[in-house]
């Protein structure tokens, strides 16, 4: 399939090489594709520039916003939370209408310090201010409560004995959505929560994960529903 | 251990049970004991009157907030989310200073229709709230996401295989109450996430337990951290 992935962070690359891997056809949109493959330092995390990451994944184009939306049969939303309205408006209305989004991104406010806060949530999330922005796109949030590692390898944790939620206004963009999941990544407890308000539920999920995770000093862990 | 436990609800009744069945010497604190024991319709959620239970548990006295606070060594804070921190000025600073209070309250609003969304969030909790009112106790809050059944009898469940969060300021009241709920109540995973700022991670897990309910249709599920 036709897939692509917007944003060109540790999250948008993983989930790129990953499909890529598995032998979908993977645009990478970007704001500025050749402020993006210029950058000679490392990010605010340590990780190389994009194009060390590029060199070694030749099949995986990069684009703008607009060029990759208009490729993507379906649009990964892997910006950050504060980029992602913004964002989305340059992969522009027309280049996502009628298709499913995958909206992976959080609302992180590090405006107060770490941990950080988040700048939607209780009575609204980004995932429903998104489907508000775009109507005739059909948002469906998940992937948003594990590190990007956990995403595409759920497997590697506990035999992929952990949970994924779901949400989403469209009942069967929600079930493609989860085949998506177990197809390209083998997750196999996903729990499909409802409309796209109960992205409020796994979005809150953030404020107690990045606890978690200064608890026990990795990120690699994620929540299981026990029932 | 004399212990106090204010709040005459579902969650009080199911902790003052358990701690009862186990040796300890409790005292259920209420607003107004002679209108709690008057009461003869079951209660919003189709439970029997607080009289019925009462008489099912002899040795479980009912007092005022303050007399019941004056009477624990360690103090359960079982009442509703709004009525806690009133709750807690009827029972007493003077009842209250150097002890533990175990705070199981969660800032549930219902203004907005079901699910509730929380009357505080993000920046702040009212964990951290009832801290700064009262700062000479020590604070610990733990339990709170988990239903009734679950808080005392985790081993119901996936033989006890999820986890229970614990937040305070204090490093020897967490760890105290993190024994506590092992003896009391056999729970085998407990992860001190640190202070009591940490409780806005767990506080926030509600808006995810109240839809993940909706998804299940039960509330007999728990949270594992998988790592």
């Amino acid at each position: 399939m036709k897939i692509a992935i917007l944003g060109t962070g540790t999250v948008g690359q993983t989930l790129a090489a990953k499909l890529d891997s598995i032998g979908h056809d993977v645009t990478i949109g970007t704001r500025d594709p050749a402020e993006t493959l210029a950058r000679d330092a490392k990010d605010a995390y340590g990780n190389p520039p994009y194009k060390v990451w590029a060199a070694a994944h030749p099949r995986i184009r990069l684009d703008t916003l607009a060029n990759a939306a208009a490729h993507g049969e379906t649009i990964l939303n892997a910006l950050s939370g504060a980029g992602s309205l913004p964002g989305l408006e340059l992969a522009g209305e027309a280049n996502l209408d009628g298709k499913i989004l995958l909206d992976i991104a959080n609302p992180l406010d590090f405006s107060n310090g770490m941990p950080p806060s988040l700048f939607v949530s209780n009575t609204d999330s980004l995932g429903e201010q998104i489907q508000k922005r775009f109507p005739k796109t059909r948002i469906v949030k998940a992937l948003n409560t594990v590190s990007a590692h956990l995403m595409v390898d759920p497997g590697q944790l506990a035999g992929g004995d952990h949970t994924m939620f779901v949400s989403g206004d469209d009942p069967a963009a929600r079930r493609q959505v989860t085949s998506w999941l177990t197809e390209w990544f083998g997750w196999r407890d996903v729990i499909e929560l409802g409309d796209i308000s109960t992205a409020r539920g796994t979005e809150q999920l953030l404020p107690l994960w990045v606890r978690t995770w200064g608890a026990l000093k990795t990120p690699m862990f994620s929540f299981r529903v026990v029932r």
